[in-house]
């Protein structure tokens, strides 16, 4: 399943190049396919993007020529076709209003129409990116103020996103009507400015305290002076967060591992008649899960999967035909805790069941007695409205497979997922929060929000 | 002084990118910071920048991903502040005529002017580079065909350029109404097809025949189905190509070999009186003009300075401080030619007299009894108006200063210079072909474009 | 803490270097500097060494630069000085007994000397590497054959050493008398040949099972024929085994996973009046020894460190001061985990006392309560005799202070170590293995092994 | 043809990698495959090597690293083969009278029987290199210094060859007895010190003063107290210069430049009978033999070919197959210089004919009415006996071919070649310099050394 991007500001009253860096670093596991940088120096906006991690590409000789006390920055994944330099962001482009450069987590689901609307229009696409639409938009608008372009232009899209804009002066964050897409502001200590970030885990090295999230539909601009906050988009009444960035995307900052803790109780209660000598993670989620399962269950927690470190960029063509060696280098068992047990062992999710065969092989093939799989997810059965790269429905090993089918598909002796409501249980659903899970029952929240 | 950036293209029956490369092999010394190639297969444009050498950058495994018979390629000199990635052509860009992308060789005067009206308009511009000003009025133009919108468009722009744009089924060559960059027209053996290029000297490799040059003020259609060639601003009497194509930027071709040969015939003629023992020249295009200064004067000439051919991307960093040591490791003086004669040393022209000083000093180092160094070229007096990146005033060696200041300043004996006459003489000036002499007389053809 | 190098070979009736990249993949923890493999089809031996990661540097490229049915690999950890090309392995040298190459894991600590005297005698050293001491003393046998000459040369060396040697027909292998390095030796499936390596891990991919180790003090010579085993020195009564192999060094297979969970017990029995919320690793070999711990005292083990997996080559230079960034990027704390709680928190050693001291403070940043940190290892006292880096004493954190003013020093409120006889019985010393704990005790066995 | 390597050497009381670098940049026409350095401040001697051109890869971080007032340089030629970073030079080995670094230009005969004994005896061989062989004899030497060690071991050698060896305070040049590879002595201004290099060329940048060669058989020491020179070998009655330095490998310096023109003036002597328009020579060092041949023959010269400078490392495999296609990229014809004349075409040299071919099909392509294909140096006919990599008689294109079967073969309406008098005559044959022609007559002049 598609990772999503990872997008990172700071205006503060230092240079920031650095510390968008380590930033960057800290959501590295949002996408590792390139990075970039954009700051702003009051007059200038310098930007530099590179293929690869942060940490290789990222040097100091890059970081010096980001002067400047505002900046944003951006990890992204993208799949094959569209990995490319021009596609890495942030862009920088020079409108009427200014410089301005923008990075953007998510996906315009409109963005075909819009292009081919705005290419009537006079203009030009110099990407494969959705995010060249928005600034379409923006420099195209007849508003007086950048503010109120953006506010103009925002409505305009559908689908999940999340956006930085940096200008000569201002970071200005925007989070669309649904919020699917998380976007989470920090200040920085002694008043020296707000942070924008991906996930709460990007703050750490900066010393940012978490103040609260971008709403639904929100915009803020931030500048040295302070926050100022507004709708640009009637809000909903409450946010539809993408429930797989608490169960998959997002690194365990707080609220992911508290999620992902409550997750491995529920399965625990779902599936309580399931008796094992011990339950394992599939690192490093389902480890999480795991320690909620055995914490519930009474069922010893052990570590019976490690992962290696050095994978990294690999040797391994990113075919299909090659995955299952991909998780035979990145996993390894411990013999000694699976052989001759009876094993439950716990994934985040599962979407084709590639993954899940192989570690139950891996299992097997350590010696373990019985393996049951439990997913700490409901089946995903439907495409997303909201541009997750969920693959074709025939590619879902969940579609048109009861459980029992699926444990013979996967060779385990018992497979079985999360339901719903306890995965909504786990997510803290509320009032103010309300999960989407349309590839998993299909309900489409755009619908909801165009109709309401 | 500012070299210039060398353009080619082929439209053709075969698959053309290892063709392109080869053309662009030899245009390099047009430009070597940046090159680049786009082709079509009929469907879609496939574009590779990269920065570096053709022969180093523009690799196998590079050509591989351009398939198609019709491409065009760039190859790019760039003062160091646009020294970047995003600034290396072919761009490509997607419009509402379809995919287009384009090479462009030269100056566009009135850019930022452009560029300010349709940033208002909503254009954004995301490169620093005046070639995307052309995109975004074509982009804009309401007319029914791309052909019609590039006719719209061109008018609109000042200053001298040569552009090469490619369709998904023909390439379109234009040329500024001045004609001050040259654009020739090639025709492929057995009607395979039609070639453009700065220089000729670019067609050997496909062994494309010379059939013409590019009008000034023509726009030219090829397709496999031959070429449409029309008018799009009133031809002016005569064209106005910049005299520094022949005596500075081009490669030796036929029409530059004569021009640098009839110049040093002219200097002999100028400073016939001028006695020496041997008549050298400054590698490269001075040893032609020396040949021709041999023949008319019957002073021997002699290989007095030899090119070191590993320069390259050097170690050294380009500033004016340095530059010194650039004309060290380029050239070698042959100490038993030079020793204890009086030697003429021809070069193609002075702009700073840094250059020329290094040498003087080399030659007397050498064993020169005296130095007489002549210049194939007037004396450069004036900016260019046409985009030629000629240093500020106060730099230009030959400004407040008579030819004996200029003489001790250098520390040669005598320094002279060719006249105007003799340059236009020796260029072949006619009726068709009218030279810009603009920096060495300050006569501005902008304006008698626009009054004509 | 120096790293070890790890090695690993096959005597296959297949072509090998695929097998022995991705064995040297599974042995990449014990040396990230440097990588290579040597091969050999019977005729020639090739061999390719680069710097950097496995999956990174030994590209399909250079795999198929390497024929043949035998080989041998190596990973390399080094200090900065010993950082080059030069000095990666394997080495490959021409010998009166035909071509050699030899791939090395420890330390010879009489090298220096051994180096001075066949320097007298005309011995020509190329790298700075102790390794090429024992192939000089293979090369000036007199003996008539290879086996013959690494059996006369090998009792000349003391210290700690695994070795793996390549000919033309056969992999020898040879591990020293003390047995203070591992070596592990595995049998392909369906007779199809022989694999060793430094740990079992690297089994894997090839599907090789374990059917043995090296001796100390013995030599096995693989060829397709089978194995043939003699001792080169007359063995100890037991091996002595480094201890930092089960503690810290090797990745968890089943002997360091049983040793790190048996350490884990034996610090909660020698601290079970410890009271705390919870018990968490320092990830990875702390998380065992945590679930030990968990186990045997009955606090829950929660998950309060995670490990970022995208560190790799860095951009920070790894000096000292930097120590403490390099920590900060490797590790993040759970907050919610954390968060009032008094925690015990198990690292696997403690040295200089830098990492457990960023450690303490990262954990009272994210809320901790209390921190008791608990090494599951005794402290490091004296340096080691057999050529593990350990650093000079003054810097030896649990030199010269007893455990409550390291606490002090570290900032936690009690700090404690596993004894010695407790970190025994957790490795399970037995009259086979007799494990060498000279840093903690001052115990020299090379004088045992001289003296018996 | 095989080039040749080149070296140089510093001792000074300044720093000298910098110097080094500029000096091998001025020898890199012998050899672009692999760069080195080596220096001594004193204590310690520091090296790097690399692969590719000097200013592309000794870069001023890699220059910081190589500090102190005594240094050794190397650019390497070597076939496809040997092409790897572990032969580039200068070696550095630690042997019993210290560290010792070592670069060489030409090639040991007797290497390979050298290197077989020197196993038997012991020796360790880590490169395919015969430069080992050289630093093995003088390990194993019994004398007290490395001077005696070294003036024990060079008459052990056969062959032509120019060492520089650096020590921790010297630099100690060697030349072969018959003095077949050049190495010229240069004394730096201000008595700072003094220069090795294998051409007079490399002075420059140092402003060192040519003060002589090493003699045949010549030691010379140099320390910053002066120069010490010994025989190390019965100098033989003249040196035996291989012919080819001057006609082939060397750069045009004062030497080369004389003989060049001067067999210019041979040729034009010894083919007066032929009419031309004009003469054109094959850059670069048939433009001074044509240069020559026009002053003599008073038949006009011109630039009739120009070479390309931006070919260096090309995309192009090096196969015979393809040599074509790099004589094609390398020159370019003009054609109006061409057109409809007789010309007479001089080339250095001719070994298979590939190249001679190419340039005759490239001149009648550009409108030559004849070509008249003139060669500055006799037919090569027999294999070099110093080591000179001249392929198989069957490809040498005048073995068994008359002058006309040759034109006829190379397409050429008349092919010419200088006498051997005729060379000799031109290279200024002396009592002190007769050249080694061995390769055109078939004299072995070792034979003659031997039986002196």
């Amino acid at each position: 399943m598609k990772e999503e991007c990872g997008i990172f500001g700071i205006c503060s009253s230092k240079r920031v190049a650095h510390d968008i860096r380590l930033g960057l670093f800290e959501l590295q596991h949002r996408g590792q396919e390139s990075c970039g940088i954009a700051t702003s120096d009051g007059d200038n906006i310098y930007c530099q993007t590179r293929m690869g991690h942060v940490l290789g590409s990222m040097t100091d000789g890059v970081i010096k020529e980001l002067p400047g006390c505002l900046g944003i920055g951006h990890v992204r994944y993208s799949t094959a076709g569209g990995s490319k330099i021009k596609n890495a962001q942030p862009f920088a482009v020079e409108t009427k209003y200014g410089p301005v450069s923008v990075a953007h987590n998510g996906t315009i689901t409109n963005a075909e129409e819009l292009k081919r609307q705005l290419s009537q229009e006079g203009a030009l696409f110099q990407s494969d990116s959705d995010t060249e639409v928005v600034l379409h938009l923006i420099a195209r608008s007849k508003q007086s103020t950048l503010v109120k372009a953006i506010k103009e232009a925002l409505p305009k899209l559908t689908g999940a996103y999340c956006l930085l804009f940096l200008t000569k002066d201002s970071i200005i964050a925007a989070r669309d009507p649904l919020g699917m897409r998380p976007l989470v502001i920090g200040k920085l200590p002694r008043n020296q400015g707000f942070v924008f970030a991906s996930e709460e885990c990007a703050f750490r090295h900066c010393n940012a305290k978490f103040i609260g999230k971008v709403s639904h539909g929100e915009l803020v601009v931030a500048t040295l002076g302070g926050l100022e906050r507004q709708q640009f988009a009637p809000a909903t009444k409450s946010c539809h967060l993408c429930v797989f960035e608490k169960v998959y995307f997002a690194r365990p900052g707080d609220e992911q591992y508290t999620s992902r803790f409550q997750s491995g109780i529920q399965l625990a209660k779902e599936y309580s008649y399931l008796k094992a000598d011990i339950v394992i993670g599939v690192p490093d989620s389902g480890v999480i899960a795991a320690l909620g399962f055995a914490e519930q269950s009474g069922i010893p927690f052990r570590l019976g999967l490690t992962r290696n470190h050095y994978t990294g960029r690999s040797f391994i063509e990113p075919t299909q035909a090659k995955r299952g060696i991909a998780v035979d280098l990145k996993l390894s068992p411990i013999n000694v805790v699976i052989k001759g047990k009876v094993v439950i062992v716990i994934d985040d999710s599962q979407v084709r069941g590639t993954t899940g065969k192989k570690i139950v092989r891996m299992l097997k093939k350590a010696g373990a007695k019985k393996v049951y799989l439990l997913l700490a997810c409901p089946p995903i059965l439907h495409p997303c409205y909201h541009g997750v790269d969920i693959p074709n429905r025939n590619s879902l090993i969940a579609v048109g497979r009861n459980y029992q089918e699926i444990a013979k598909k996967i060779g385990a002796e018992v497979v079985g997922y999360l339901s719903i409501p306890g995965l909504l249980e786990a997510c803290g659903e509320s009032e103010e929060v309300e999960h989407c899970t349309g590839c998993m029952n299909g309900n489409n929240y755009d619908l909801v929000q165009i109709t309401q």
